[in-house]
């Protein structure tokens, strides 16, 4: 049960490690393969999804291993003694190219392409969509809910109900990235440079079995002050116990705030906002929690609720409304047995199933005259769309629906990351991320950003991308058809 | 970025670090605290739930100590020297009383109790709360899949859409735990001894651009197969060629199954069970998978579907219809500044958010004509209804529904983990959990065993608890009184 070397290169799928195990004895695992990771649909219905997730594929990657422990547990599994050799050497040594973190993402359009050996490429399947899933879900939704506050301060404080430790820390920090300003996680302060935030809990208020005497001694040892005032009735003991605190301790505390955990957040917020007016208490905020989310705070906004942080919990960091993200990783291009480059598709009685074969580009078509985009546009590798004076975009499934675009500037997503196997990419400070968030989000017309039925964002491919597509489907037809016969 | 020595005892809410800094601060830090941890409400409007996270919440107590990193933050964080050399010293010195990992347990009784230094107390809950809230959580659903499947085979396949990496890895020992027969992270075979299962994926297809090559390499490398056939054409191509590779090798494979991933699984079983059949293939299984729950089994069971092995992913890992559960930790008793103990109640505009004070047992009463359990009896720690002739069982909502109950067995579910800080208990296998879990459900009626409205089981108090309750509130409610007139 103890593994002190535990590595997460078992952090994947038992078919990665068998499908390697016939490549390997096929001699086909060093062939070089490229599969991009992507997904289908967009979260929450929302209009764009935020990426989150590469910090931690870097350091995944930079540290892929099998341990020691590893190398046991796979020949107690019954592989044979070269194969764990071969595993025992590998590292990865390929290529990554992804968008930034905080890039805004669309659906059928890939996050990150990796060009390495098949074995490797396998191998890091799982843990990749792991993580990248998970992160992308928690900064869209921190998003969504940026979108509904306006300028309010939004803090995250789910811990206690997040999918176990891993899931605390890492959505803690997609939400901060994807614009939220604080966290109550101490370690994810620690770790990620969060601004961490909170005061006291009910239990304090019980501890002392009296809410003056537990606001009192959490005055005497916080200058900053927010109290919880809904641990016995909110407007009869909370609210009044906190002005007479405030008012005892003067200047030698900062009467920042008060909480509220429960009940009628409209009805209590603006009570308790005259109440604490009327004590000349102007600035002191208002802080609220319990089970926020988007939805309720846009309906507490038009309830005229006087709120003016929003502790979001639950909702945000188990995307609660949809809690998982399905990006896939498919392969779209393979290595020949003559050292050529041939590219391959995943054919599905699902339509929205097949993949898009070929190695590819995406760009974001900027017009010029505004600066909003048009679109996105994905081409084959060696197309420049970025030279055109006049692109054709068009949809992929609906083709009629088509325009002409000029005076765009195409802006290339995809960065190196790894090459052979190297890291060259720095990462930006989360500062810079979320910094380059808010860059994005401008570039988007309102209507993309709305959280209730966003208009449909284009993400075209390039007509020799299209077309490559349609004769890979039915080169796979012409085999499928010739099997039945033979 | 990079802590080395990161422990779990940040894993916190900066408001228990503050608050345990007023407690220092005011010398209240050592006094006798008791807290309970129990959710409000079922998940998945299911009729019980499977306790799980001990495990982790038994090496979390070990381990806690603040290391030096997490001290150094600390104090870049403002608390002050002397405060930061009490936590360096901190270990978990008090009793932990818990129900077994694969108990089910019910809305509002206590699964764990804590009785510890305030400071100690306080300090743990949100990442007991983090353990407890998912794990449970998971193994609650895997339960609900197990009701509807009967005795087929139930995989977790999940990895990839979980909520970051210790989801994946804990939550698939939950599913386990509740009675899964296998998962597909390898790690988490080599973690917890899971067994491990997994074939190939639609990229090997691919990579051989060929589903005839790709099942014939896997075959030579693998003796026991199952192929997956849907990636161009499940039943034109896929079962046609897996049942020719399958004759080709003979007894050199086990043709264990295939596998159907996408498209109609009812249909497409019944007619690959036909063509596997008429290939002379009777006994070699049909495993789905593609977002199933218990609610498409039960349809696909329904409609016939010829399915024998189910793998589960998304809808399970994440617990899709209701990922979070809400435990809570509640103070329900303090020592006070005589050495006594007090009961302490939390009271709220939310009637089901009102605590029960007072430190408290639970019992099963299992009825000893017919061994199954005529509900939970939750007593003050003094009280002993395993000695009672006749038991007076109560509604703790609706008095008037009640029962007397005779010939029974009080079977009490709380186990002492540690005492004084010292493990006094002994985890007992995953494979002894699962059969507890089986041994749990027998004695539950099948009316709360089913997944769609189940009956509700009682979970009453005892009348001396009830009262002590009663009291308390009314208590509380003289003080607002007072603190208003002052």
């Amino acid at each position: 049960m103890n593994h002190s070397d535990d590595s997460f290169a078992l952090h994947t799928d038992k078919y990665q490690i068998n499908m390697t195990q016939a490549y390997w004895q096929d001699n086909m695992h060093n062939r070089k393969a490229i599969f991009e990771v992507y997904f289908r649909k967009l979260p929450f219905q929302n209009g764009y999804a935020v990426f989150a997730g590469l910090e931690r594929v870097i350091r995944y990657l930079k540290d892929f291993r099998f341990s020691e422990s590893d190398l046991v547990f796979l020949q107690e599994e019954g592989y044979s003694e070269q194969y764990l050799q071969y595993l025992k050497s590998l590292r990865f040594s390929g290529k990554l190219l992804s968008m930034k973190e905080g890039e805004l993402v669309f659906a059928n359009e890939p996050i990150m392409r990796i060009e390495a050996p098949l074995a490797e490429a396998q191998l890091i399947e799982t843990a990749i969509l792991n993580i990248v899933n998970f992160q992308t879900l928690i900064a869209t939704k921190a998003s969504r809910i940026k979108q509904v506050v306006g300028d309010d301060k939004t803090m995250e404080f789910g811990t206690r109900r997040a999918q176990e430790m891993d899931a605390a820390i890492w959505g803690t920090r997609a939400a901060y990235l994807a614009g939220f300003e604080a966290t109550s996680n101490v370690r994810a302060g620690k770790l990620f440079g969060i601004p961490v935030s909170g005061t006291h809990a009910h239990a304090m208020v019980q501890a002392y079995r009296d809410e003056y005497q537990a606001f009192r001694k959490y005055a005497e040892t916080h200058k900053d002050c927010v109290f919880l005032v809904d641990t016995y009735d909110t407007l009869k003991s909370g609210v009044p116990t906190a002005i007479k605190v405030a008012k005892e301790f003067g200047d030698r505390i900062n009467f920042n705030g008060i909480r509220l955990d429960s009940g009628d957040l409209a009805y209590l917020s603006k009570e308790a906002r005259k109440m604490l007016d009327d004590a000349g208490f102007k600035n002191t905020k208002i802080y609220a929690s319990n089970d926020l989310d988007e939805q309720t705070i846009l309906n507490l906004k038009a309830q005229g609720a006087k709120i003016d942080v929003w502790g979001i919990g639950t909702k945000l960091i188990t995307a609660y409304d949809q809690p998982a993200l399905g990006a896939v990783y498919k392969l779209i291009s393979i290595e020949d047995e003559n050292g050529e480059m041939v590219d391959t598709i995943k054919i599905s009685s699902n339509p929205e199933k097949i993949s898009t074969p070929g190695r590819k580009r995406v760009f974001r078509i900027i017009n010029k005259t505004n600066n909003k985009s048009e679109g996105d546009y994905i081409a084959l590798e060696h197309e420049e769309p970025e030279k055109d004076e006049r692109l054709h975009m068009f949809h992929p499934v609906h083709t009629y629906i088509a325009k002409f675009v000029t005076n765009f500037e195409a802006r290339e997503l995809h960065q190196p990351i790894f090459i052979d196997g190297e890291l060259v990419y720095k990462l930006p400070t989360l500062h810079d991320i979320r910094a380059f968030v808010k860059e994005n989000l401008n570039v988007l017309w309102e209507e993309y950003r709305r959280t209730l039925n966003p208009a449909e964002y284009p993400v075209n491919l390039s007509q020799k991308c299209w077309d490559n597509k349609m004769e890979r489907i039915a080169e796979i037809r012409e085999k499928v058809a010739e099997a039945i016969e033979a």
